[in-house]
């Protein structure tokens, strides 16, 4: 964090030096992000992207989106307008703040050019089945997204809530890999806290959990330290394999 | 850039992997940011940057502004609202993207709170006086900066451009470091080239000159050599003493 000197912030180890989260898809015949994270240039500079077919939007939080005008080097490579998907509102915000992006007559080949799907329900992407899973976050509900492929329940990623409702517990029940939010120890107002972010792991019977949007309180080592076996804790740069 | 492999951004020079353009001055008495980068909080960490006190915005171009939030740590730890300066339509554009930036009812100190001053004439901010440099960049006017103490023209800022009218020429006469937009050597619809910005750097007699905005299509080696003494290429992280 700026201006911060805990040990946390000051560690050696690269697993606690994070950027903001977000999440890269790649399944071989469409690739995808969840969120445009403020950081995104340079997460994908670090880990070598280099094409991105759509984006899947959780929420319209300042972290989640500001990387959006990055999205425009994958519009030039691909010469299209990018598919981005995700709640009403969040799109609707996504266009008071980037007119330009979403301007059917601006041609500019060099400039990001998106085309706003609001969904609600399941929707095919490439060989997916994708699910946005509605979570309370704070003043605004947030979605999760369930991918799905021949019937399995290959990921669930709920980066920002407060609590999992039981309607999606049900949803995503023994998922192969959860993905959720464990902000730190202590309570937060929108936020799910380690503890809660296990108990949903369990009760969702997932099979590995991976904890994501985390502040500097604790350090990796220590975080992991204290997790049950098949719950561990993401970090910047980290590939799960879901095949 | 993302998806490039050409020599400059496979280049283990690390003058060579930019971000964004900004500029923060830190006079001992006020510091402040020119511009809110994408980039910033990771340009900040790497800076060790702790405090800042306001920001100059140049225009509203997302590469220039899309770091506001990031803002919201300075305003947490000086305990207040951050004064903002710029063209008065670039403030109306951050407050319809920034709403919750500019709400006087917010109180979360944990959040971005900033207070917009619209500049056209000269001001002062610490012990500098402010004089905004209106400048033609493509279809917009941006604001460069020039900065005075004790009747020295310190520094000029001019990032995005594509000419110099005469009067701001006049203005900026024997600054003691200008720094201009220099985007590569071709020739381009709102931004100076290598050439002519070497042309208005002597113009302006200016004693140091850098450029800055620059792409990828020219190593900061081979840019440097082919400059006149006292005109070089800035690269993340100069610091320049302007004392």
């Amino acid at each position: 964090m700026i201006g911060c000197r805990c040990p946390v912030c000051l560690s050696p180890d690269p697993r606690d030096r994070r950027t903001r989260a977000s999440l890269y898809v790649d399944d071989g015949v469409f690739p995808f992000l969840i969120d445009t994270a403020t950081d995104l240039r340079s997460q994908c500079l670090r880990e070598g992207i280099t094409d991105v077919g759509a984006v899947l939007y959780t929420h319209h939080h300042a972290d989640h989106i500001l990387g959006l005008d990055d999205l425009r080097r994958f519009c030039e490579l691909r010469q299209e307008r990018l598919p981005i998907y995700g709640p009403a509102m969040t799109l609707e915000i996504l266009a008071r703040m980037f007119p330009y992006a979403f301007d059917a007559k601006a041609q500019a080949a060099a400039y990001v050019r998106l085309l706003p799907y609001p969904v609600e329900n399941a929707f095919p992407l490439g060989k997916l089945t994708v699910t946005p899973l509605p979570v309370p976050h704070g003043q605004v509900t947030t979605f999760g997204y369930l991918l799905e492929r021949d019937g399995r329940k290959l990921l669930a990623y709920l980066s920002d809530c407060q609590a999992v409702p039981e309607e999606i517990l049900s949803a995503i029940r023994s998922v192969e890999v959860l993905i959720i939010d464990g902000l730190r120890d202590e309570p937060h107002p929108t936020h799910l806290t380690t503890q809660q972010a296990v108990k949903v792991a369990r009760r969702a019977d997932a099979r590995q959990t991976y904890l994501t949007h985390l502040t500097h309180h604790k350090s990796h080592r220590d975080r992991e330290a204290d997790l049950p076996a098949g719950i561990a804790v993401a970090f910047d740069g980290l590939k799960i394999a879901l095949d």
